[in-house]
């Protein structure tokens, strides 16, 4: 009925140490270091786009730079997302496509999209050099074709550069503000999380960005002062202690998949059965910053989805959860969608639709039920005697006038279901596909620099993307865009900051 | 709608430090003590439940004991609550009122309602010495009179000493194991906590624990090997540095005074405008326990409740959201429905009366809406047209039988709403009386060690109570008495861990 998952949150040693119960020291004191193996202005934790990001910028700034990267190369989480960037206020693609927007927009909507506890100076800070950071993605060689893709999905499954991807133009956000589309895809058929990472590599190449692959960070190094002076990290059974003159930089990713870290800290993405990440994303960038004294924010909010559009023609369905009953628009975002989802008596779901416009979703979910009538779905759903008629009932009465009193569907959306056959899709949790990924991390001022529970920063220590806890804070408000956007944004800062901090000693 | 509320949550020093801007410095090396003012073998910061269990149980293994208390006298936010204890498994209470308990369903109960996390270990534990536990309290002097109060209220209000305090007796916890009361009430008359922490206190004084009050514990001092060997505590302007050679217990209340942490942790809290706790329940002892090393869990879990009961004929009343929907059982326990009612759109809820079963909440919710029909009323609380109508002909048609297809209310709280007036009280977070309480904190051991990020424990340091995540960890799932009763079982324990540790050299 509802949660009864027993585990124990004891070690979170285990998962962060996997295939091993040999303890890790997350934290060293400089003297325990003999030598140091090698050395750089600026030392980074991750090669995924936040670290990619910080590395071009940290080089912009003439500092010497080396990445530790834990798997066989580079790309991170991004590389195998949609790779769509959240942008706004106005961009080339969007007037291209002939919208207008405004900043002071964007950052109404980011402000609530990223509540109930937003990072107003990082939002801020983010919508008034959004423009910039769209210039600056086009210098690292990333286009985005100038033409908008106008259906309700995922990400576009084309080469168009521009769509809604999230609730802009959904209730009750457009109450809020204006709409606008604002998510932003590189040019390529296709997810373009890869491509995205490609360029960034590329540049991080060119401009002789050092890389060490196969390193698995698993200590920082602490001088009297609680100072971050370097990174010790496992590559190939032995120790590899890089000495960082400047500062290091966490960005090893967030913990989707560290299931004690989940229970610990976010037990509702226990529901989540396709972790958006790779399996470096275990939480040990997060513990690395805290064992060095950092403070970590927001652990217990993630992305979680239930994604079951495209096709888009399923928004004309209608989602009712086990006592029959509508819980949301079904136009809202799949994020939103999928969390509200998780507020229902043991997450369960089912999307009805009639014979006019059902389809199979692209994410796979299964059909529950099917009936001549409503009356037998109802029976064969075994919701309670005459809840889900009812609701059909009500639903269609208003469909018919172009209205939903309830919830504020789209009008486009808004067909009475009347024509039989009936089919039920699970869009319960335990059923459907349910991606995800963490939000909360490492505290940190929007220049990167990592907070300790007292409000004073970690000297030399610097984080980005999600082992830090960025723009995007809540499931209920998360847009597509916002990760990438947060963790190159604010990547590029902590790069920034790094490479201009004075050097140690 | 939903949450907008804009907050920066850079500086957690802002709120932990009242009336002044001066940074805190949370932990400091031993080298930077010049003199310690005292020196016992455990040194406890906090004289509520956990600190007062604690020090008795240190004591009685022989330690001398010095609790630092922050305010003029001992009592914490036991004090001032009801003093419920959560006992079971047949106690002398429950025997005597002609109740049979069984650990087994205790144990199966108490794990689902720790949920979605449950620390097994420790849930196992309360229950295997539970008896022991209930036996421990009526050597410290604490009675529990004979005799059930049987309506279903948030605490006896007399001196009756047994009743219902959780969802034991309710959907869809029924289900999973054997419903019996076990909320235990010390004898007295109205509220129980200042009688519990009166003897608790007695005991302390007796047994020769030195209590030093006025003393806001401002640092944990920590040593070369890492191990917490003192206390700073600000005390009329000064310093006071109390050396600890066995260790210091953490057991200085939760942070449900502290908005910037509700905001960083566990914003639904942010609802709460009756925080259950003292002034002194701002976070200090948990950002304490970080800054030494430790490791903070279940940051983003409350109690939050709308105790809309008693008189518990309102349980009669229909409870429905801004869609004129039901979304509960009516007779769950309260903290259960004031966490559902934060999922809600926009957190309203309205209970909805006829004439025979209205009644004023104690809590004073109210009155939004009365009309001689149901038409009316719906009107009246601008709900979707004929919403409200549609629930409540759905809910008399079922409760005339006798059932509740939806959400299994109890037969004894099914009557048809069909004599009017009718009336709606308002249960929106918005309007009503929302007492909440923090649940996150420092991740410990059974024992009371306070565990690292790595799972290594802090040496020298141990917590109870709030200052941990205990027991209770679900607002959906919790049940008065479970606070005190995890505070002082585990108290106990660490108080015996740190009286049995190994002085320090």
């Amino acid at each position: 009925m509802f949660y009864f998952e027993a585990m124990s949150v004891h070690t979170a040693v285990a998962s962060t140490s996997p295939g091993s119960n040999e303890p890790i020291t997350l934290a060293r004191h400089a003297r325990e270091i003999d030598t140091w193996n090698e050395e750089a202005d600026v030392v980074i934790v991750g090669m995924g786009a936040a670290g990619a990001s910080a590395a071009i910028e940290a080089r912009g700034h003439g500092a010497d730079v080396l990445v530790l990267e834990r798997a066989a190369d580079g790309g991170g989480s991004t590389a195998l997302s949609g790779g769509i960037i959240y942008f706004g206020g106005g961009t080339e693609t969007q007037r291209a496509c002939g919208f207008s927007d405004d900043l002071d927009e964007m950052y109404k909507y980011l402000l609530a999209a990223s509540g109930p506890n937003p990072d107003e100076a990082k939002v801020r800070l983010y919508c008034e050099r959004n423009l910039e950071h769209y210039a600056w993605f086009k210098a690292q060689d990333v286009e985005f074709k100038p033409s908008f893709f106008a259906k309700k999905t995922t990400e576009p499954p084309g080469d168009d550069g521009l769509f809604y991807s999230g609730n802009e133009n959904v209730w009750p956000f457009n109450e809020l503000a204006k709409p606008a589309p604002r998510g932003h895809k590189p040019r390529t058929p296709g997810s373009a999380g890869k491509l995205l990472m490609d360029k960034l590599l590329t540049q991080t190449a060119k401009r002789g960005v050092r890389q060490v692959q196969d390193s698995r960070a698993s200590s920082l190094v602490v001088d009297d002062a609680q100072r971050v002076v370097g990174v010790v990290a496992r590559r190939y059974g032995s120790d590899y202690a890089v000495r960082a003159r400047r500062g290091v930089i966490l960005a090893a990713g967030g913990f989707i998949m560290n299931r004690t870290m989940l229970a610990a800290h976010a037990p509702k993405l226990l529901n989540v059965n396709l972790q958006i990440g790779n399996p470096g994303d275990d939480g040990t960038g997060i513990l690395l910053g805290l064992a060095a004294g950092g403070y970590a924010i927001g652990m217990g909010e993630g992305f979680v989805s239930v994604p079951f559009y495209p096709p888009s023609k399923l928004l004309n369905g209608v989602l009712v959860n086990a006592q029959g009953q509508r819980f949301i628009n079904e136009d809202a975002y799949h994020g939103r969608t999928g969390d509200n989802i998780l507020r229902q008596t043991g997450a369960v779901a089912y999307l009805i639709c009639d014979e006019a416009h059902f389809g199979r979703p692209l994410a796979g979910m299964q059909l529950k039920a099917a009936s001549e009538t409503l009356e037998g779905l109802e029976a064969e759903l075994a919701l309670p005697s005459g809840s889900l008629v009812a609701t059909i009932r009500y639903y269609n009465a208003n469909a018919a006038l172009g209205q939903d009193p309830l919830f504020h569907k789209a009008g486009s959306y808004l067909t009475p279901l009347e024509r039989g056959p009936f089919a039920a899709l699970d869009l319960s949790a335990k059923s459907a596909i349910v991606p995800g990924f963490t939000m909360g991390g490492l505290d940190t001022l929007p220049s990167g620099e990592v907070l300790r529970p007292d409000g004073r920063v970690v000297a030399g220590l610097y984080a980005a993307g999600r082992n830090t806890c960025g723009l995007p804070r809540s499931a209920a408000g998360y847009s597509s865009g916002m990760s990438i956007g947060c963790a190159t944004f604010f990547g590029r800062l902590a790069g920034t900051s790094a490479a201009r901090a004075e050097p140690v000693g």
